[in-house]
């Protein structure tokens, strides 16, 4: 059964009374039949010092899922906690790929417990995976996959998988190797089963393998599990030599990451890896103000332009009133385009050989959309705000703003479709060229257009 | 190996050349290697008359996986130009919840097309997938997974998957049911490898399963593949009887796809399912030009607030100089509030009862932040505006505009945390809430607070 939020909620409440008053086979009855990521969910909402209480009631390998679970600060404090056996023990249980990552997010003193803990092979491997930059595939691989020489028999490879198959993260798809560990093909545990038990490895394997490279960017790996349903995905070096494999849940873990730094970056805040409620009020400030001023002071030039066409607003209060409106409708404009276009690329439907296409359909997008809004605009100018809240609005003060709201569409869908195109190309990401920093552009446009209209057909 | 969108592109070139010179062969050598989905992509960019003949060159296998990867309009074309017996080999190779896809796209008389060529039992199970609503877990799962009884053995299983295996979506996962086809538990084919071949069904599964029910919605059943890593995810109906699997590629998918819906709305884009390319032009307007008609119109409240301060933006014309940046600055404070809530509850780590939680940090931030930008701010104003572009700055002005950026990044952000969180209460969707709404709230709010700091402080 799948627990709601709001049922872990409850079950946090009765673990606690369970503790508070001793009972501790219940309280472990309570959570035991849970998924590690419930369990480890409603440790953290406990009190902080009955997390190692309530780790050491869990049977062994139950602990290590729920430990590779928690959050960074838990899973800290705990391996400080632990007597040197007990740290062995959960990371005896862990995936190789498990302890790399919680080794990354870990303090120097705590790394060098967990390395001193872990066996000589494993540690050459924890070290292997470490050495890779962050964000490629070979930081997300692990070493723990099942591959088979080109001259064995299925029955040899099915006898391997019973002996080796309990520690490997997956049995689903295993690999053929040469002697030199080259990527030969791979064997899906399906096929293997279908085949004859005499059948050879290099008869039966399928050798149309895609597999990434170490250095290759993780979103990119990440994205063809999307696109050709893979489960696993073999990692090679630039020798094709199979180094690790990723798996599905890795890749979906990295998609959803990513996902977020785009939409965080589109919103003007510096990505964090944290959810919203654990990161810490100078965390989350200093994520948003470095944007809020650099988009601040940006718009300075906006400022100067009203500054400078003083006197023609002096003249014509009235125009005053529309400068938020077509701000705002520039504004969203830009960011319609814009924001299509980054999901566009982050989707890898886009790129830069689009450019041509990507314009001419904004283009005729935006007559439409302009002159659609200009006619309902002047509709509303002259029934609504001159009958009904009896503005001072002319023909001509209508036209101004109605073509001014036309050509402001188009420059802002322009502006909105092109510019993430060039941040890819330049090498940028695209999210940053997201609706924040189009209006600030967009907003000089606009007003430079407004008061441009507003001479020629008023005069001013 | 993997092919970029660039490598792509100069196959489909190579292959047109060769289908103008009629090399068949040559065609089909050149892109039979490829994966399903990059053959579709090379297929979709050649002239639209050569796809029934590309299709008849690839093996039926992959014919029917690439058919699966095409989009609606040719796979439209496509059965529409089959013979009977053409159409009949590709559906019987496509798995059934690929077809349940395909006919969810299709026109009324393609769909009877397609249920004509199928045998009576796969016609009742697509019939069945497809009375489940759209957005549910029902419409998303197959009816291809091995179920076993509990009183199998580990032969037993294993020979029953050497039998029906190969039609199978996938043998990764089986699933024990009682007479009635209750729910038991499942086994994984690693487990199963590594029993001893006497061992029951009963004794050795796992009984702690997590399932979905048909009728949850599928982007909650989707998350759940997140959280606890699954393959495949069994879906149960209310009386907890198995009725289908959904596997992880199809949750995959609708996690992209529900992403790329929530990233529109929070643009203020009606959410469609194409890729940028592939929608028409009237498509992408119509799905553009509600939003910006409605936030252009409630922009009528902001300038009619202007309207009715015209005789105090007489009197001090500079004030009106700072409009925009106080407009935009709160804006931006408020999606990044906002963009963040609404994250945070898609990712399923904020909910109502955090509402207290979230207010108070958004509070401390919005101080700490609006007091640096007004610093920040007040030393812009002092020394650049006034030293060097000779704006009309006054010491109370400078206080007027910096006051009203702390209380305008304090209401926005406000705003922006609280709105997308109550919209998900009453059942909205809170990625409206997201920027374009924020802003024109915030818009008005800043300008009653600038204005009545001006009339405080300037006296006016």
């Amino acid at each position: 059964m799948a627990y709601e939020k709001e049922d872990l909620d409850h079950l946090v409440e009765e673990t606690e009374t369970y503790l508070n008053d001793r009972k501790y086979v219940s309280a472990r009855e309570a959570i035991i039949d849970l998924e590690p990521f419930d369990i480890a969910y409603i440790m953290e909402e406990l009190p902080e010092d009955t997390i190692p209480l309530m780790f050491r009631l869990l049977p062994k390998e139950l602990a290590a899922e729920v430990f590779v679970e928690l959050d960074t600060d838990s899973q800290e404090k705990l391996i400080k906690g632990f007597s040197k056996a007990e740290l062995k023990e959960v990371l005896d249980e862990l995936y190789l790929d498990d302890t790399v990552d919680i080794i990354e997010e870990m303090p120097a003193n705590v790394v060098k417990r967990i390395l001193a803990t872990t066996d000589p092979d494993t540690r050459r491997s924890i070290n292997n995976i470490l050495q890779y930059p962050e964000d490629s595939t070979g930081s997300i691989m692990t070493t723990e996959y099942v591959d088979v020489k080109r001259n064995m028999t299925v029955a040899d490879a099915l006898k391997k998988i019973r002996r080796v198959g309990q520690d490997m993260e997956t049995i689903n798809v295993m690999y053929i190797v040469d002697r030199d560990r080259h990527l030969l093909g791979f064997l899906s545990i399906r096929d293997l089963l279908l085949a004859e038990e005499t059948q050879l490895m290099e008869e039966i394997m399928d050798t149309s393998v895609i597999a990434a490279q170490t250095l290759d960017d993780q979103e990119e790996t990440a994205r063809k599990f999307e696109k050709y349903d893979f489960l696993t995905m073999p990692i090679v070096d630039k020798e094709n030599r199979l180094v690790g494999i990723v798996t599905v849940d890795d890749a979906l873990d990295v998609l959803v990451e990513e996902t977020t730094e785009d939409i965080e970056r589109m919103a003007a805040i510096t990505p964090s890896y944290k959810p919203y409620l654990n990161t810490g009020i100078l965390e989350t400030v200093r994520s948003r103000i470095p944007w809020l001023l650099l988009l601040m002071i940006s718009a300075t030039f906006t400022g100067q332009i009203i500054s400078s066409f003083e006197d023609a607003l002096a003249s014509q209060a009235i125009l005053t009133a529309y400068i938020p409106m077509l701000m705002d409708t520039g504004g969203n404009s830009g960011s319609q385009a814009s924001v299509s276009i980054i999901r566009g690329i982050s989707l890898d439907e886009i790129s830069l050989k689009d450019l041509g296409k990507v314009i001419w359909k904004e283009i005729r997008v935006s007559v439409i959309v302009g002159c659609v809004l200009a006619v309902c605009n002047f509709g509303k100018l002259m029934l609504v705000d001159r009958m009904i809240f009896h503005n001072p609005i002319t023909t001509n003060i209508a036209l101004v703003i109605c073509c001014t709201l036309v050509v402001t569409v188009f420059a802002a869908k322009l502006v909105g479709c092109t510019l993430p195109i060039f941040a890819k190309a330049i090498g940028f990401d695209p999210a940053v060229m997201a609706s924040p920093f189009i209006t600030t552009i967009v907003d000089a446009i606009s007003l430079l257009i407004y008061f441009r209209f507003a001479q020629t057909l008023l005069g001013i």
